[in-house]
């Protein structure tokens, strides 16, 4: 997991030196058909990044956008009408049936099907009518790490070129991701005083709340910390009941205004007397009990790729800190079959 | 709170009588613009019924359905393209400006809109083409029970208009939902055992995932419990890392294809040694620790609709288990207002 973290910028060079010319392709085809609407069907890690593409297709698309629950196809066999759909798939095994299925399904009604895979021989990928690989190599821990970022950057790349084309800034992206992956003493000293929490809450908005998610998942893979990602706006409506003096809380603001827009949920959990760990601006440090900075100067909507980059080291410092193995979660495999 | 639990059979019934003929005018209205695809917009509580919804339209009408990230369009200022959308906000108190503005941006943009509320006098209704009061009754405490049931059978009452008509078993719903809150002595025995856990997983599949959710809010609400809703299906992609032996888990499965597609999660629980308390079918007690029989004769679609009761009883008993008032959570009105 350590190394597959450390590959990401390498990962991030790849997909734009020798990912562009399929996601060309691909987009040629899908603006063909003129999509109306998009779905998108995923699961673990994936799930996440596929709710960063559904926010590109709000904001940058301008067209409206849903997650599939895949029971509804796998489990109450529905059938949806799609003519007109986008349906796009994103899993790094390409393994999973409750996302071969649907597919196949949307396929034959009639929607434009794009699988997102690393693994170009999987049955998603056949299944697809297009098919992206995210060239992040063999991931051989169990948490996916390498496989999330190349996700996001290739959704990112093809959701902006459906829309006339990427922001220049991108091709910062490999070296600016070194950078923030070459802060990781300040990561493995704020591990520590994680050793002895029981539960802890990540909040964030827009962009960013699928870095929260993420970020949980992956606390509660290696580090088996009980982790909860909110949109900032959801912990408001209800759940900031549980927090109190000393709840520990992880806010997610790279800038923008995204981050703006979390300010109100800061305020409110400095009332309570949360400890509040901010990655993001230095201009956050006022509201939080410690912060990580990172500030990148990059448009919002790149920085999920590199705010994930920190809390995976978290993540992986916390596990080692509890004396855990990272590579060999309890009771998780690498490909995870449901239905 | 724990006379607006006891309320919901009356509730229940007022809809029955008294709520459909807004519904069918309703349903003419959204009949004659033919959607194509529904958009759901909602927070906390009603987010829930939202996602109930979702996979109303998925399965009931056949159509593809997605839930709005608000802030693509109060953050980011999207503007997306919504011809042909039925776009729903669902709001108990119709006063949360990250619902209006969206609403009101969609009904420009085409969509057809519909309010579903309980405060017909709220600016959401106001804003939107079309609204349904779903007649709870005004609702005094912060932690929203009669209207999340309200609206799930608002929202089932419409959905299944629009497919040509309800299941005729609805009209079972009151008694029914006054002999499952006849239990309550049980729940409350249920609840001591919880009174010192810190945290807890709530877990179900498909029509039911909304109640694993709402169980969820309601539990961290008024007990202020780390309470996680999952999706079986999610629980295996990576989260059932952290569950250990003792930890606690509640399954939701109240019969239907969704609880059988739970079997193989209970199963796994069952090998971790996980303390899983099912609210469901008795078949399940073997793979529990403890079973509440919850089993309804009823198609598997009406189900949420009774087996969030015991779980609102549970959060109800537990908050007073805990010398907490549950008409009272520290932090919260009843209306939030986010953007």
């Amino acid at each position: 997991m350590s190394s597959e973290i450390r590959e990401q910028p390498d990962v991030f060079r790849r997909i734009l030196e020798s990912g562009r010319e399929a996601i060309r392709s691909v987009v040629e085809v899908i603006r063909a058909r003129q999509p109306r609407f998009v779905l998108f069907a995923a699961r673990g890690t994936s799930d996440h990044a596929a709710l960063y593409a559904k926010y590109l297709t709000e904001t940058v698309l301008a067209l409206p956008a849903g997650l599939v629950s895949p029971s509804s196809m796998t489990v109450y066999g529905a059938r949806p009408r799609l003519e007109g759909c986008l349906f796009v798939a994103v899993s790094q095994s390409g393994a999973s049936p409750d996302l071969v299925e649907p597919l196949a399904l949307a396929r034959e009604v009639g929607a434009c099907t794009l699988a997102v895979t690393n693994a170009a021989d999987s049955s998603l990928a056949r299944a697809a009518e297009l098919h992206l690989d995210v060239l992040a190599g063999a991931e051989r821990a169990v948490a996916a790490t390498k496989t999330y970022t190349a996700e996001l950057l290739t959704l990112y790349l093809t959701f902006t070129e459906l829309a006339g084309g990427a922001d220049p800034a991108v091709e910062r992206l490999p070296d600016l991701a070194r950078e923030v992956l070459a802060a990781e003493e300040d990561v493995a000293r704020l591990a520590v005083r994680y050793r002895f929490a029981d539960q802890i809450v990540l909040a964030a908005r827009g962009y960013n709340y699928p870095t929260a998610l993420e970020a949980a998942l992956k606390l509660m893979e290696t580090s088996y910390l009980v982790a909860h990602g909110f949109s900032g706006a959801d912990l408001l409506h209800g759940p900031m009941a549980m927090i109190d003096r000393g709840f520990p809380v992880i806010a997610v603001a790279p800038g923008g205004a995204g981050s703006g827009a979390l300010r109100p949920v800061l305020e409110r959990l400095r009332e309570l007397g949360a400890d509040t760990l901010v990655i993001g601006d230095r201009s956050l440090a006022p509201l939080s009990t410690v912060c990580l900075p990172l500030t990148v100067h990059l448009p919002e909507v790149l920085t999920p790729m590199l705010a994930i980059l920190p809390l995976q080291q978290l993540a992986w410092c916390l596990a080692r800190e509890r004396g855990l193995d990272p590579d060999r979660p309890r009771g998780l495999s690498k490909v995870t079959e449901t239905r």
